[in-house]
């Protein structure tokens, strides 16, 4: 798992620093084990019951610092965060396949499309968890859209991302299988030789018109 | 709901014309209150006491049916099938649109969405149904892959199967929001532009070699 961040998962209960210290730790083993078993289980190990005694706490824990699935998966989501990153050095291709290819790795190591097809089954029936699907996902494509934003703009800026994001997403997570190294270098090729701006329905003319 | 085709969903218990017909319609209504409970209450409601409740028949019918979720998951998912396609007319950039249009209209209106994230999330914890949500796949991008095909061949095909299929899943299942009319035509338009077979890391000077 990739460095967690901390979040404001509600008020501490402690009285002093150390309560607040063990009140974080069992919050954090809780979440971690949440998202362990949401990417080993799926949404039918989910149940306070069996993750109270997966994680080792009493279900009165449980429930007391979330009350039900929604507060739990929020938490554990928000704490899990879209994971790592990659570092763009310049080359634009190779940076988008970079970037593909470390979406690829939180999938492979981190279960990170089990997490993301979990997550879209629950926010799909649980409105209120939008915000943190918002959130992931605008995270997630944070580098891909900065990167694409060198030369794209406007809606063929968000089918850039949709597409090359949508693309290791529908492998891994619609066709059950990650995308392989030249299937990633491919889509890569295949947006950028389409940045030319030229629309396919224009008068041949105006083929280059913004080369 | 597109028509839904019939299935060999195990062995039919009737003696005669009259009770086979009984026993077909009993597996409809059992599997169309499935799909029903599906997309519009996800996993949750996807227990035999519920879908007894909801589609009027005794939970013993249920499991003698079904025995578990798996199988009835099964048989209700192919007996879905993807859904409607678009009738290809010549111009490939229209046919792709229309294509792509006709997948949304299937969101939309049958909530393909919410089918495909939950069959998502159900198989990566279930490889039994694997094959289901491969039959399920090649049908539904059957179509786009015959059109994309006229012009793209091995890892390109592939690439622009997923990347375009691709962006209607990632927009309406994973961000929540079905793509606009002029998200699907700039995502056309960009994976067509791409056609040339050009590579960007190749010298200049063969940039224009397979066009």
């Amino acid at each position: 798992m990739s460095p967690p961040r901390e979040t404001a998962a509600g008020p501490d209960k402690g009285t002093g620093p150390a309560v607040d210290a063990r009140v974080t730790r069992t919050r954090q083993d809780i979440l971690r084990t949440t998202l362990e078993v949401l990417t080993s289980q799926g949404l039918d190990g989910l149940t306070h019951p069996h993750l109270a005694e997966v994680a080792g706490y009493s279900r009165a824990t449980l429930y007391n610092h979330w009350p039900n699935r929604t507060a739990l998966l929020r938490d554990a989501f928000t704490w899990r965060g879209a994971g790592e990153h990659s570092q763009p050095g310049g080359d634009l291709r190779a940076d988008l396949i970079a970037e593909l290819t470390m979406f690829r790795t939180e999938m492979q190591r981190h279960g990170l499309d089990r997490a993301l097809a979990v997550l879209a089954a629950v926010t799909a029936f649980t409105p209120e968890l939008a915000d943190v699907r918002d959130a992931l996902v605008t995270d997630g494509e944070r580098v891909n859209r900065a990167l694409l934003a060198q030369v794209f703009q406007g809606d063929e800026l968000d089918a850039a991302v949709l597409m090359l994001t949508g693309m290791v997403i529908n492998s891994a997570v619609v066709h059950g299988q990650l995308p392989s190294d030249d299937l990633i270098a491919a889509a890569v090729d295949l947006v950028l030789r389409g940045r030319t701006g030229r629309r396919l329905d224009a008068p041949a003319g105006d083929e280059d018109r913004l080369q």
